[in-house]
């Protein structure tokens, strides 16, 4: 009997274990799901990722892509990599498969960020928010509607946002489909290949639009990162730009609490209707 | 002897033949260089594209994703499509191998989008560009500096840009990394795979702040689109906000002339110093 339970350590609940040369099985906790669908995709692009990291031998990874072919399950799944090219920077590629189907195709660009450009330059500015003690939590907030028991997988982090960016949920609804506010890890703390989870481990922005109806299956998931999370508070920032020709964006900024940049997001979903 | 001189069709430069189930040969055409980065990643994508898009037989792309393993050379290349869903969206990937290695990593994602949700919301604004018979082309621009030869894959679309984009090669360097104009195919149109070409045809966004000095070869770029880009003249805004950890962001948008939203891309790409 598998335990499946959650543990909040994310290190912990994207474990992979090697049992041959490329190949990984891992377990899918239970509790990372949004409705239907369970669990999410950042939770199976951060496993893959975990697994892509072990075989390429690099310590940062620069970017990573999943394309979501399969609904998963809580339980256990298989992930075989191939490394595609190994130098300065190794290229790999990952599937993900669960009952013989292959449920996430994945890849990675692995290096040692310490000998890349260390050139910074930054035009965006990290979103600017309240302490996290002056917002709510998701849990803190409605007393009716949607989000009053919110998706399993809000629990898997600790949630602040500011009051004003929950508004949505009362029948006040933005005219831009955006959102920011604060998380952390439960326990321990967040590797870069915990970030693919945590630029997934939101609502869409459009909910700011349409309120909370529906959600938005993933196709596709880039996450760009720049430094590793670190420990504590991390801001973020999503927003949608553009429904049109039968897909959107969800675009993603995630920065440390002092103002760092730690990763960019892209994700392909499919709104509904 | 294989003919590789650019005919400056997209649809032919990007040309492929099916030589079994799920198995296109191709020529990469000479001339979509910048550079040492012979040909750019952007055609090899597109013809990435062109390849999953016969094995796919939906009449859309929805969005396309490319890891680019090693430089390929002008010449004969050949495409490997696996189908990895089969169903209202069609989701494959398509490795491109050149003398016997692969160059190129890509996924792509299809479906016929006349049967998607039909809703548009677009909060993004196309850029505001003075006509293109207002716009100077970057042949006219330089008497002297880098822009008096353009690399030659700026010859393979007709450019048209702003006068006040181009200070930068004048010595007169930017605060933000971001460059907008015009640009239509010289010869035919454009359909939905010759987009990725289009979205990593111009020079990297930060030449406005550093100068013209450079490539950043781009390690991996995803296209999402939205409407073929039809005929004419096309709308287009590039731009990067960090660099940090050892790479940079592009995202670009495409507008038709008269506004609607094309497609949108972001790459990840290695900065020089």
């Amino acid at each position: 009997m598998i335990d499946l339970a959650p543990t909040g350590d994310l290190t912990q609940d994207t474990a992979v274990a090697r049992t041959a040369q490329n190949r990984y099985e891992t377990v899918i906790r239970d509790g990372y799901g949004a409705g239907e669908l369970v669990p999410n995709g950042g939770l199976l692009l951060s496993i893959a990722a975990r697994a892509m990291a072990d075989a390429a031998q690099r310590p940062s990874l620069l970017t990573v892509t999943g394309q979501f072919l399969r609904r998963a399950q809580p339980g256990a799944a298989e992930i075989r990599v191939e490394i595609l090219r190994n130098g300065r920077l190794v290229m790999t590629h990952a599937q993900l498969d669960q009952g013989g189907q292959p449920a996430l195709h994945a890849t990675g660009v692995f290096a040692d960020r310490s000998v890349l450009p260390q050139r910074t330059w930054v035009a965006s500015t990290p979103p600017e928010l309240p302490e996290p003690d002056a917002c709510v939590s998701p849990d803190d907030f409605a007393e009716s509607g949607p989000f009053s028991t919110p998706p399993p997988v809000f629990r898997r982090l600790d949630h602040r946002l500011p009051a004003d960016q929950l508004q949505f949920a009362l029948g006040s609804p933005n005219t831009h489909a955006a959102i920011k506010g604060w998380y952390r890890p439960l326990v321990g703390h967040a590797d870069e290949t915990a970030v693919p989870f945590l630029m997934d481990a939101l609502f869409p922005p459009t909910f700011t639009i349409d309120g909370p109806i529906g959600f938005a299956p993933t196709i596709e998931l880039t996450v760009q990162l720049r430094r590793p999370p670190g420990d504590g508070w991390l801001r973020y920032r999503f927003a949608t730009r553009a429904i049109a020709g039968g897909v959107m964006e969800e675009d993603g900024e995630l920065w440390t609490a002092d103002g760092e940049l730690v990763a960019l997001s892209r994700q392909t979903a499919l709104p509904t209707g």
